[in-house]
């Protein structure tokens, strides 16, 4: 290789440790090279990496300036088709994700109903539909348990038929979930929120949308919730809209190839997803904008997140699968629309222990993830996720409020008890201390089957099965409270209450939805969307305040025993590239302390004489980082990605052998240079890409990788460069120090 | 001057249009500088300028440094109540802002209450408070009009005597209300929030925040309300909420020179205005993330905006000042939960006329405010209020629904019909086309009035006007559709409703919540936090996809006819530096094409020899720019700013004046320098000025200012300086193609 007129440096002893810290940046050289030799096209990203979202935003503009420069009448639709194209996607999803979530409301209580018993109509109506008709407190002769159907009389057969056809069917429900996602989508398996943060915030998974992520995740999803295992439809769905989003815009060019563009879709795809899985429109909005951090991304993005979310919201309130013409899924029947002082005592108990607990789900959830990791669980999945569903289905017989699904569990623990109401005994005045046994039991049953669950091989979401346990707290809260009333009227501290004793006071219903809210907010670490989605679950407005200190206090709580929501620990033990978008304070540093040294990089040197295309392939095959610095005489010229010199390079290699020719090239537009016979990549090199001093704060830096979500920055001193940091670098900052960093990032392919 | 150490350089011939460019950003010689020597002292900003929020931040980080470097007890201490004076300064706004809004309404209620008459019990209590203990139904025999008070018999004098009263009132409120704005406090007139908007974003007006300013805006916000002119008190108690805040963080010391610290708080307190003044304290929260623009500040802002928002709304429910124990303001009674699909037609409708109102309410009322600043009537603020005070009481006087508080009228415009409710005649079926025509009377007036009003030398809210106005269309477009039924009860469209004609289909109270929102959005373009808000006043919770809607469509509607909503407006007019966070699109400019060139530039070189420091003094006496880039031959070595630079030189030229030697300074450290004879400025650079290639997309440029708040970018090439953009230019790019841009900027002070 000549060094005179281009030469490549690089300095060795650090190249394994680079790679190391580069490790989800590697390429795997599947590269699909353009055909054509056009400059400007850009390959796709590699699985795995991170995109650069200033490049992305310049190849943005780029493609508006070319759409633009067209004449004539085609020109004319192809500027139209544009700019609706985001606008079609997304208003489709909303309809799809819509009636996809309404769908699979109906399959679930189906499969649910199944294994308790079926319809004399037909096979494929559920509890509910099949007893229409049939007035409240009237027996409903049209819906057979199995026992009545095979006619079995002994009392004793009857609950050994029945328990054995729930747990199997349970068994059976969950194993071909796992199956499926097994088999053809291991996407598919988990809630799928941790890797939609990571995305929207730049990393590269495309596979994580495919069709049949879409299929598998959906019919796995109904199939895992009408189990009975202690998982919720929640966070699936959003990935299931995502799913959906991204499969209606490849119909669409423009987001082929830009990611920007298709975060911002997904955005709202995600957004719809929320409003569709809670009923909750406005929540979703606020989902999207707190917990996928897209607060950054501008007005544009929220206000698209708001349109979708009615869509979505009004083609579920359309096709109305619960036959109730409403949104709210759990209504709160407010008796008493005035709270009083006192009851901040027990709701204040209520977020603490919320906090306590959140905080220990988390903890138990990524130690047991960790172990299934290292142990042999990791190798036999579907013998745990049946394992576990047997458990689950035995557990959940025995004790009353788990034989139901939660959703109905939690439909019942927030109503208030009135004269038609009496569920389980939970409204019977003399039977409080065996109910508030039950209750906590419950709960706690819960919370060690959710820890388990939420992370085997089928697609779980947390938001459920965590409000089911926080209710049961709270209700079992309520209940105590309104004993204690009921004992001592006229005790100082329930002065507030009406004088008459038969009068209601407390309504143990609001507790429970308080105990919920901290619960959720102990364990996702949330604050205004989940005030929001728990007001739009319940419609219980009038109490917002107390649901608002609820979520305050128990938030503070779990803060107090580590900062992460559980969606976090996911994202750090997979190591995804991700950045909170928490503030960062560092304790002296600078940029140098961070940075990969001028020395320690693999740089492009270019004298203006040019290099020969075969060296520069050459140069391309040995090094595999994401991009390399362009630096003339001790002057930093500019950044050039790999793929795209490489995509560029190859054609013109190939020409290269066909004539015979070996042409020579650069990067620099050098005056007075006979500039004919070099070929000119200048136009390579990245427009986009920052310089800064390596003095500037660390605290600075990070904050410019968050608010302008780069992939890089080159550090220069007077035009010369002096380091590189990247993303990778700036992530490590965030996760050093969490205990299971990393954890399960091998298992990640 | 010697030319040979160090010298400075300006090309003429451009001076005149670079300091019109800056016109807001020039100094005013009032610095008071500090006595120390200490060279990280910095002095504060002058009024009218713009902040550098990466100087700020790094001016914390020292300062924190400097905090956590100390030892001992008095160290401990100190850091202790360093980080707890944040959340002590805006836990006592939200308790105080609570308190003070309980008792503004309560001041209002019985300035307005005397307007009618007066309790015969005393003086002080108004009409409700009189009325206590007389039941509903029961004639109130404490409270006496002013003719039943004077004994006046005759039913014309009675009229004659009761209009006087009102109208004298309503002229002495709103004159003492303007008199006291005029003479104590002119920061005290308007809303305040385009004026929060851009301190928030950057913009120092630290007299807009004093304390009489707080105590002129409270009292005359009072008055302005009493006197029945066409106003709300949201927008001003969110600037007496700033004001508060901001006094009390003058106890602390962190708070005095960081500007990026103050910011932080007086968003929190501003949310705190809102929660109070909607008595919504998630809709405050959201307000602070959508129309304050704070989605960037991460989620630790929004974390403390929560936590005060709920105490500030715990504030005012302790003291309940309506005595209702609720926060929600305007009730409605949801007879009907569930709406029906034909609704959405007349819904639609009133989405539109909201948009095109809106957009037309904005417009007038610019037009107006650019007449009033360009005639006669500049002259004559008092005279103006007392007109047009005049005219509002007199026309107010004769139509029925003006005659009450805007807030009474929109309460009863959100009342369902019932038995015991008929405010009047609004329930009579048989006068449907006469309350059409009074309400669309109403609202056209409140139109003409607002238009004019909001921008008077008084106090005064855009929202509650807003609300009503749409609340009267509505409930018009409400009994319409009522009556169409009840005239039509069998007709097609009508037939998802009950059969029975008897029973309530339409709820036209719903349809003046619909109304609201749709001019709400007309007139603000906010999407999220105005549901929101519109939820927490009127509890409609199960109707949140309606609202939705109409908030959506008006807003769609209303940008056909201008993107900005009317606080953007008044900013724009006032040519305050606000960028908005909306996304800019080049037609392909770059940097170069915005950036003020680098031989247009004043610029210190310096050669290492040094110069004389009274070279330097005169130099910063000559030339008055925010700041000047530091170069060593061809090479860029930084920025220093004027004011931190003086605030350095003054008292090193006066040691230099006592000591009769005059010393030599440099901005270098260069090695082999003897530079024990010079005194090193290279402390001054700032560490935090960004360096970009003049190639780079102004789109980009653009999201930068927006995402990291800059106050200004260099721009460099290979290390030398090639330009500079400043955030005027950008905020330029946004307002060239206003109409009514700077209309009104000669009149601010």
């Amino acid at each position: 290789m000549s060094h005179r007129g281009w030469w490549f440096k690089r300095e060795d002893g650090h190249t394994h440790s680079l790679e190391e810290a580069e490790e989800f940046e590697l390429l795997d050289d599947v590269l699909q090279y353009p055909s054509s030799r056009s400059m400007d096209k850009r390959p796709a990203y590699e699985e795995g990496t991170t995109i650069d979202w200033l490049r992305e935003e310049a190849a943005e503009r780029e493609r508006k300036r070319v759409l633009r420069s067209r004449r004539g009448f085609r020109g004319l639709v192809a500027l139209v088709l544009d700019s609706t194209s985001m606008w079609l996607v997304i208003i489709l999803t909303g309809i799809g994700i819509g009636i996809a979530g309404a769908w699979l409301d109906i399959l679930v209580q189906w499969l649910g109903d199944l294994r308790e018993g079926r319809c004399s109509h037909g096979f494929f109506y559920n509890q509910v539909t099949c007893c229409v008709g049939v007035n409240q407190g009237e027996i409903c002769a049209e819906w057979e348990t199995w026992s009545e159907f095979l006619h079995v009389k002994t009392i004793f057969v009857q609950s050994l038929l029945q328990s054995t056809v729930y747990t199997a069917l349970a068994i059976i429900f969950a194993g071909s979930s796992a199956i499926l996602v097994k088999s053809y989508a291991p996407y598919a398996f988990h809630t799928g929120i941790p890797e939609i943060k990571a995305i929207l915030n730049g990393y590269v998974l495309d596979a994580f949308f495919s069709p049949w992520t879409l299929l598998i995740k959906a019919l796995g999803l109904a199939l895992a919730v009408a189990s009975g295992l202690s998982l919720g439809k929640e966070g699936p769905l959003v990935h299931v809209s995502c799913c959906l989003a991204y499969l209606l815009s490849r119909i669409f060019k423009q987001f082929h190839n830009n990611e920007a563009q298709k975060r911002k879709m997904l955005i709202a795809a995600a957004v719809a997803g929320v409003s569709v899985a809670f009923g909750s429109p406005l929540g979703g909005v606020l989902f999207g904008l707190e917990e996928l951090d897209t607060f950054s991304n501008g007005s544009d993005v929220m206000w698209r997140g708001f349109v979708v979310s009615v869509i979505a919201a009004m083609s579920l309130q359309y096709i109305d699968p619960f036959g109730t013409g409403k949104l709210v899924l759990f209504e709160v029947t407010q008796v008493t629309t005035v709270w009083r002082a006192f009851e901040l005592i027990p709701w204040l108990f209520l977020a603490v222990i919320g906090g306590l607990l959140g905080s220990l789900l988390i903890k138990l959830n990524a130690a047991i993830a960790v172990y299934r990791h290292n142990s042999i669980l990791r190798q036999w999945p579907l013998l745990e996720v049946v394992g576990i569903s047997a458990i689950t289905a035995a557990v959940s017989y025995l004790v009353v409020f788990l034989r139901v699904q939660s959703s109905e569990l939690v439909a019942n623990l927030f109503l208030d008890c009135d004269a038609s109401t009496d569920y389980h005994g939970l409204c019977n005045p003399t039977a409080i201390s065996a109910n508030v046994f039950l209750l906590i039991l419950t709960a706690l049953i819960k919370v060690a089957l959710t820890s388990w669950t939420f992370g085997m091989m089928v697609p779980a979401g947390i938001f459920l099965p965590t409000i089911a346990i926080g209710a049961c707290l709270g209700r079992a809260v309520g209940l105590i409270t309104q004993g204690l009333h009921r004992a001592y009227p006229t005790a100082w501290i329930f002065s507030s209450c009406p004088p008459d004793p038969t009068m209601r006071c407390i309504s143990p219903g609001f507790y429970a939805v308080i105990g919920a809210s901290a619960m959720l907010g102990g364990v996702t670490r949330m604050t205004i969307s989940l005030v929001v989605i728990v007001f739009e679950l319940t419609g219980a407005l009038s109490h917002v305040l107390p649901i608002m200190i609820s979520v305050m206090v128990s938030k503070w709580v779990g803060d107090a025993f580590g900062k992460e929501g559980i969606y976090s620990i996911w994202i750090a033990m997979r190591q995804y590239p991700w950045l909170p978008s928490v503030e960062f304070r560092d304790q002296g540093q600078t940029a140098a302390d961070l940075m990969k040294p001028a020395d320690h990089l693999v740089v492009i040197h270019d004298d203006g004489d040019g290099c020969t295309l075969l060296e520069l392939g050459e140069f391309l095959e040995t090094h595999k980082f994401h991009g390399f610095p362009v630096v003339y005489g001790d002057q930093l010229v500019g950044y050039v990605t790999r793929d795209r010199l490489r995509a560029a390079v190859e054609p013109l290699l190939a020409e290269d052998k066909s004539s015979g020719a070996p042409r020579r090239c650069t990067f620099l537009v050098l005056p007075g240079a006979s500039d004919s016979e070099l070929v000119n990549l200048s136009t390579m090199l990245e427009e986009a890409v920052l310089q800064l001093r390596k003095e500037m704060p660390l605290e600075l830096v990070v904050s410019m990788f968050q608010k302008l979500n780069l992939r890089q920055v080159l550090l220069s001193q007077g035009g010369q460069l002096t380091g590189l940091i990247t993303k990778t670098d700036i992530v490590g900052l965030f996760t050093a120090e969490f205990p299971y960093t990393a954890a399960l990032s091998e298992s990640h392919q």
